[in-house]
């Protein structure tokens, strides 16, 4: 195992990889920008060192700085949580070449697999069910135009280098087509420095269905069920949920066998995870896979009894997997709601600001993931996400009134969350009864919030 | 299943019905003193009537007040928690004779089980190990003598109505038995108003093993495995944890069909605890049995799955219990950790006061009961238990490690708590090999306390 583990984030997953390392007796050391000076995962590492001013781009982003500290302070390994560097190959391969373990897949795996067409095309070659599409990238106009007379529209035009939706049009009908590609190319080429795009079929409000896999060096690979994330709102998650109403056990197995084979052809090792959208007749595709650890992962990790990050570190270390796929027993279901430092009365509009008093949800089947404390200043530069409530219970529907119940224990004052929001989703009939797709917050946006009565949630 | 149930308590435990409750959709009304006013339980509770002064005798003690409160707020059942009237055989039958469900065992089976020569000889007529000594009263000092000379020195003298070591006597030669039957006698005439007295060998240093069982009314009895409680200061249990290191899994078998045989002999319902002393050879033996939900019972739901309050709300509606004795499924280890308000560097005496700073630590298998929130006033005239910390790891290295994790990430200002002992304890050798019994922080307080730097945990 390793000696001292470099942290390379901030906020609620640093902590959570604090937690991990400690309880592995791994030392830690955090890394911190000038505004996150008195932040709780600070004050919990062994030490931390001080990378730079506020702006990402200049500390948490900041490689030189970054690598300087790991070597410096006497690291073997780096965690890079999730955002930031995670999925940055040349940061991986700079871990590497300075000697220091890097906690995921190596740089050339994370180039591969964000590389959007090529890992489709990966996919394809090892039969794991893609979106109808191109075979690689499309090279003009005409081609995209053929080829989505044969699929059906709508259509996506997507950049390969491609990801937060730029570089990216919908496509409804041939006669825009040909305008839409040279939009789509030119947005590309400004973002990515690549035009490169390829063509996919749209599927109109799917679920949203993620498999975590694990694979270690030995060549073992697991999968340990699905998260539904179907809740979003403008793509960004809202409330995860393990296992999801959507899947049959045939189609569970179906998508686990997809999702080890998906990790297999990719000589995967680490954590990762499978991200497929499956339609309304329960086909299912790939649309991508996430190089790291998850936002959401403590839901699975509920519904196991696995500690993923500490799977991280033990993989990293060489170590093989803590179990094999016939031990892994999925019990009860786990709900997480995202609580954001924001106002949804008023568009989601992030919110920060001093925390003023806390009171955080207890008792059974209750965890809480948090960067929070008394008096603690919410910063502006970074994610409006300041608190993961997570809960277990035998059955989806206790899930769902323990959540309820925590959620109603939560206080935070200070500024606005997504804890009321979420309290009334938790008891819209559809959400009861798990039916929902990744269409459904916005077709149900105004109905949830003309339930609000603009105070607290309970 | 209830529409409104009493809460006949305060505290962590009244807040942990609360939470039962809500999660199954029955209304609360909670009960305070004026002293608790500001109580958490209040807060969380549907609603709360006021029972009285401060002084419990005149409040949570108080049966008309209490019984007004329940029947005068609507409510069909009464939780009486732990402590209290949890296992005053009165309060029950008063409670059935006002058309309120008591939530536990008849008022028959509490007495019953209270009175300890009765309950021990209602064992022995069920093949239940009990400690030797003597069948039933012993009505002379000379026939405890003769007892005594039979199954060897040294001897308790106990009181039939005892509790709390009034009324008991331990005797180590025969010269000393006269003078101290009749002072032991003497004793319990005047403590409990009945003089009668029984006999048993003294298990020196046992380990205390407890079990938890459940009945239902449809007559299922089954065991949820058994908690070590024995780390104790002067009687007060301090950690408790599931799995014990010192059972096999024949003497668990054995002792969990003993558990149960001792739940059916005593006709017994709703959520019980089996004690048991288990000697050096790994002889055991029934010694009590408590007719209410334990303090520790967070260990036995961690490590077995089920909520323990939602059951015995469950049984007490005259439902069947949720699983049958095949389908329970004990999986990993649970630690709990009692968080007194208490200065352990002189001599554990109890420290009320405002709560200032208060950060609850979290993240995977944590769990925090607790009546505290940022500013709680801690009241002198009850219990000084204000929180448990409980963790759950697949083994039991990895939940000390979590424990010790989560002890240090535990802040609570204002007051003197246990906490920082019990990181000294979880570093102990001996504790962490597992080997311990009753008497092992008594023989190794010095110790522990000499590693104590007077300043916080980590």
């Amino acid at each position: 195992m390793f000696k001292r583990v470099l942290i390379a984030n901030r906020g609620e997953i640093a902590v959570r990889v604090i937690r991990a390392c400690q309880e592995l007796g791994v030392e830690t050391v955090a890394v911190y920008s000038t505004a996150d000076a008195d932040s709780l995962h600070v004050q919990l590492a062994t030490r931390a060192v001080c990378v730079g001013p506020a702006r990402a781009a200049e500390s948490y982003l900041n490689l030189p700085a970054l690598l300087t500290a790991a070597t410096e302070s006497g690291c073997d390994a780096v965690h890079p949580g999730y955002g930031f560097l995670s999925e940055n190959a040349e940061f991986a391969d700079l871990c590497a070449k300075c000697g220091l373990t890097f906690i995921g897949p190596s740089g050339d795996i994370i180039r591969q697999m964000g590389n959007k067409s090529a890992a489709r095309a990966l996919m394809q070659a090892h039969q794991v069910p893609v979106v109808p599409g191109s075979d690689g990238p499309v090279p003009d106009a005409q081609t995209a135009l053929d080829l989505a007379g044969t699929i059906g529209y709508p259509v996506l035009l997507k950049a390969s280098a491609g990801g937060g939706g730029r570089g990216m049009r919908r496509v409804d009908a041939p006669e825009d087509l040909e305008r839409l590609f040279h939009e789509a190319k030119s947005e590309a080429e400004a973002c990515f420095g690549n035009g490169e795009l390829y063509l996919e079929k749209l599927i109109l409000n799917p679920r949203h269905i993620e498999f975590q896999i694990l694979a270690d060096t030995q060549g073992h690979v697991i999968h340990l069920g699905e998260r539904d994330c179907s809740i979003q709102r403008k793509n960004q998650k809202l409330v995860e949920e393990s296992p999801s109403k959507a899947l049959t056990p045939e189609l569970r197995e179906a998508m686990g066998a997809a999702a080890v084979a998906a990790a297999k052809a990719a000589g995967y090792v680490n954590a990762g995870t499978i991200e497929f959208v499956l339609d309304q007749e329960g086909h299912f595709y790939f649309i991508e896979m996430n190089t790291r650890i998850q936002v959401e992962h403590p839901v699975t990790e509920l519904v196991s009894g696995l500690d993923l990050v500490k799977e991280q570190l033990r993989i990293a270390a060489g170590l093989s997997l803590s179990v094999e796929q016939d031990q892994v027993v999925l019990r009860g279901h786990a709900i997480e709601c995202r609580i954001n430092a924001e106002d949804f009365r008023h568009g989601f509009r992030p919110c920060p600001g001093r925390t003023g008093f806390l009171h955080l949800p207890g008792g059974p089947g209750v965890r809480v993931d948090t960067l929070l404390y008394n008096g603690y200043e919410v910063s502006p530069f970074y994610d409006s996400l300041v608190a993961k409530l997570i809960v277990h219970a035998p059955t989806r529907l206790e899930a769902i009134r323990r959540m309820r119940r925590a959620l109603a224990e939560l206080v935070i004052e200070g500024y606005p969350t997504t804890a009321d929001f979420a309290h009334l989703l938790l008891h819209h009939p559809d959400f009861v009864r798990g039916q929902y797709d990744t269409g459904f917050l916005a077709g149900h946006m105004d109905e949830i919030l003309s339930w609000d009565c603009g105070g607290a949630s309970n």
